[in-house]
């Protein structure tokens, strides 16, 4: 019944040609109309936004196995738990409702007006209830950037990192939707060696370039997912801002990782790419020396090609381009994370997110902090109002954008982007 | 309307004198009387469950602000949503019905019979459904005792120690209840630090005895519960099995804190006793130097009277109790870690969890884990049949309780107990 997805299919709804969301992407999220509005599921496709609940009210939904509370629904987490065949039916039934030849719901302009909304007039949503997240540490550039600013040049990264994606657990709670302002956090810090610790606002504070995935159910306590099982456990990904408090982190991150230098917020793009959009930018990953675990080696191509990048907009002034890099750049793909995170039978379950760890390529330009960007605030990065920046300011917005390109097609995640406000 | 509360009070359902369970405690849990049946909300009296579910059908919690779906639930949840008034004034309403003096239930037989089951016929639930989970680090000394074996006797105790709350985010899918089997876990070890890491079912596996504290929903992200507040956005507490494989954990630890040496499993106890119930066995705690930050001061007795013990149970053996430490012996107070928690404006959830670290006392004796009870291997525990433990071996099952006595009143936790199974 669906048809099969090609790069040269077009929408009859008008999608430019720069557009993060033709008809090959459909990136699924939760919007409101109006403030007092019930939340629904929504796709992406140009600049609009396509009311799932509108479409399952209508019957276009009808031979799927979906029920009505999964679209008029806060959050993607019921759809999700229908399990990876049932959403790339979906996907791909939105895909035939959506292609010029389909005039199923084209030729209802009632039917069409009541699905079809502009993205500038609605408010999206967290789209997920993130139960479970954890971050990775999954970039070789970043662990040695890091382990040559704090720790030896020679010898930056630790004697695990090769063996092992490491990653810990970080807060869900705090996960906030783009657009939202984040507070600069308070706590405890040391900047002097020889004196005692001080309390105040946060004075190192930095963004964290990476990605995150999102899970479906997984298996039960005690049983573990393969690398190879690991795509049928992946609904797909989004961009990723993990705020960091450097300072905070400094001082409180020995034995047991960072806790409030992170905890006060993260924030996510609002639409979740799909990892079968994302198929067609698969590429081979870097050669990993020593060889890994069996448990951790992998078949075919798992790294994907997204370019990356982030400006930094002062309060009132014009954006600066300060960061470009890659999700290809990781050393450990997303197969071996979740492999990784369930050898041990941890349990995953639908809406759990798994962040990549801070993106940074092989050049300065690509690093994916302003730890890294300014090399521990030894390079001051120069602004185009003429101002320079260690570290993030008050009334700074943060914006990220992530897109896959190639000749035929554009498939994008659109953006992240938060102000910071000052410290309560 | 309600009763005030007196140790001398007593229930016309029969209590012994040794039960953790007097009208003076009614602690809430999730009961299921056959597999195939609706979980109910549950109350803890002597060897009984109160049916709250039962209770609201008959009309006898009219006037609390609770409805039927509270009660007829899989979590406690949604109860607790209610705050932390509402579940005191629900609490006491028990207490009344179930007090010598009232007779609304206890002379209406059919709704006594059907509001009423034994412990042992029923199935206890998960009772709460964690949103996010925080691990603290919060004994003297058990970060003395870690610290002297893995760092410096000289400096045990990090920089940190004495000015934060340390403490860390752990895993929520793998909380389980009480009696739920736990499966050693597998995982990279790296035995002989001249030698690559090796992968197998872990040799170094541990226990850890900790208290956990359960939230009530706290404020908006960016804001901050002070230590004076904290107690209105606590629930109740529970004993906790903080799982942990020892040689996982070495190897991986560095530098963003433990992973999968502790999310394979977390064991906690059915049955949350509410702070209420806990507020007669408060005492000072230690004095505090160097003085903390004013947001760590706090004022009155917030620190708590537990017994708590632990013992191993071989396959088909007999019971060695192996550990006698008490909640007292904390160094930070719950009050504290909550203030710390959010001090950077983190959010809390109605439903997340807190767990205290390993609770061990300044005796051998009192130390809270295997490591600590062993020396790290050094000095293995005899048990009484005549076999000897180094860490937890297949087939045992550790048990944890906890109570708190005085010369009129005995207030308990039950029990959180679980067998290991050996690695897939």
């Amino acid at each position: 019944m669906s048809r099969k997805i090609s790069n040269s299919d077009k929408s009859w709804v008008q999608v430019s040609n720069d557009s993060d969301f033709p008809i090959q992407n459909l990136p699924f999220g939760v919007f409101k109309k109006g403030v007092n509005d019930l939340p629904h599921v929504g796709v992406a496709i140009g600049d609009k936004v396509l009311d799932l609940h509108a479409l399952y009210s209508f019957g276009y939904l009808n031979d799927l196995p979906f029920g009505k509370s999964d679209f008029q629904n806060a959050y993607l987490n019921d759809m999700m738990s229908h399990g990876k065949k049932a959403c790339s039916e979906l996907r791909l039934r939105i895909y035939d409702l959506l292609h010029e030849a389909n005039t199923e719901l084209s030729s209802s302009s009632e039917h069409a007006n009541h699905a079809l909304y502009n993205q500038s007039d609605v408010i999206m949503m967290l789209p997920i209830k993130v139960g479970d997240y954890t971050d990775f540490y999954s970039s070789r550039d970043h662990a040695t950037n890091v382990g040559t600013m704090f720790r030896d040049p020679d010898n930056a990264l630790l004697p695990n990192w090769l063996h092992i994606p490491v990653g810990y657990h970080g807060r869900a709670s705090s996960i906030v939707i783009s657009g939202e302002p984040v507070i600069r956090p308070k706590g405890q810090q040391k900047p002097n060696k020889d004196e005692p610790p001080v309390f105040g606002p946060c004075k190192l504070l930095d963004f964290e370039l990476e990605m995150a995935f999102v899970t479906f159910e997984g298996k039960p306590l005690g049983e573990s997912i393969t690398t190879k099982e690991a795509d049928d456990y992946i609904f797909g990904m989004c961009l990723f801002n993990d705020w960091s408090a450097r300072d905070i982190q400094t001082w409180e991150y020995v034995p047991l990782g960072p806790f409030l230098a992170k905890n006060f917020a993260s924030s996510i793009s609002p639409w979740i790419v799909t990892l079968d959009a994302l198929e067609q930018f698969r590429l081979e990953g870097p050669k990993q020396e020593p060889k890994v675990f069996p448990y951790l080696e992998y078949e075919g191509n798992k790294h994907i090609d997204i370019k990356l990048e982030v400006s930094l907009t002062p309060d009132g002034g014009s954006e600066n381009t300060i960061c470009k890099s890659n999700y290809k750049h990781m050393y450990w793909n997303m197969n071996q994370q979740l492999a990784h995170h369930t050898i041990n039978g941890c349990n995953i379950k639908c809406g759990d997110m798994m962040a990549s760890g801070t993106i940074s390529g092989p050049t300065p330009e690509s690093y994916g902090s302003m730890l890294e960007l300014s090399w521990r605030g030894t390079k001051p990065l120069q602004l185009n109002d003429g101002t320079e920046r260690k570290f993030i300011q008050d009334g700074d917005t943060i914006t990220m954008k992530g897109y896959c390109q190639n000749d035929e097609i554009r498939i994008g995640f659109g953006e992240v982007s938060s102000k910071i406000l000052p410290a309560n």
